[in-house]
């Protein structure tokens, strides 16, 4: 079955100052026409911090849009012309003051493929050295070092509902086991 | 540490189909003032509908932010008023044919919570009967079986990115497995 839409027109309806608006007007695959509206994300990283004893580095802050404190890893958004591995350990340090001895990239991820174009590169981090952490001036943030087999638990008990935490949770529960 | 940013004024910027983009002054827990922006989604429910030989029923659709066929679990927005269990039955049966014999709700996730308050309820669907799938007007898709066994593989293959469903596949390997 055809499935692409292709695009006729677009018209960016809001520039800001991390995301910008579009809305296009798209073919669809039975030739009709219809509206889309599309949020342009720059893009992120996050690491995935393990310890040699087995916790994740993580990070707690405040998320105006869902109005709550949330319990993530460190992730951030690309600078411009950053390279995502590069993100990752500027993040990493910055939020946490850990620098990664060793830095792999796992897997990409569309957050919300519906409506925007916002793609998070996912490392895992390991050899961790430091842990003073130099947030940016005007982010507040509290650290916490999380056990790994309890992660999963927090996720099931709805203490943990941030979608790119929940998949470092189960990528960092593979990786200390060897899998996949 | 105090993290919490109240709100000091608002304004909306895009009244869209399906989102809004609204501004806000926030004040930050130092007292400074800085903007936030936040799209304002109506929720949405996703099923990860399981088999009773050990697969889950997916679609492939084009997703115009990201510019290509993604492979997903069934979900789609909530109506207005609408219960996310009613939505998530309703949408499994829309685009796959499927009726759902059990279904139960197992977490709520932030898809981004930086600029977003989208909120995905996550259902897995057991006891399945039918399969004969009537989707929307306009809405263009396949139906796919995957073996719960390979999806793990597709994701850490680059095959499916779309984090809803990653998430999903998590907890089908676990659900048939009797964890957490």
């Amino acid at each position: 079955m055809e499935l692409e839409e292709s695009t006729v027109s677009s018209e960016t309806i809001y520039k800001g100052k991390i995301i910008n608006v579009e809305k296009l007007i798209v073919q669809l695959p039975n030739g009709k026409l219809t509206t889309r509206e599309v949020v342009r994300h720059p893009g992120a990283a996050m690491v995935v911090p393990i310890t040699d004893d087995g916790y994740v580095i993580m990070v707690r802050q405040f998320r105006k849009p869902v109005e709550k404190v949330c319990l993530e890893m460190p992730a951030g958004k690309l600078d411009e012309g950053e390279e995502p591995a590069e993100c990752a350990r500027r993040e990493l340090e910055e939020e946490t003051g850990y620098r990664a001895g060793k830095i792999e990239h796992i897997i990409s991820i569309d957050t919300s493929p519906g409506f925007s174009d916002e793609v998070i590169h996912i490392y895992v981090a390991t050899g961790l050295t430091g842990g003073e952490s130099k947030p940016d001036n005007d982010e507040f943030l509290e650290i916490e070092k999380v056990k790994i087999s309890d992660l999963i638990k927090l996720i099931y008990q709805g203490n943990i509902n941030d979608a790119k935490t929940i998949i470092g949770a189960f990528i960092a529960e593979k990786y200390v086991r060897g899998l996949p």
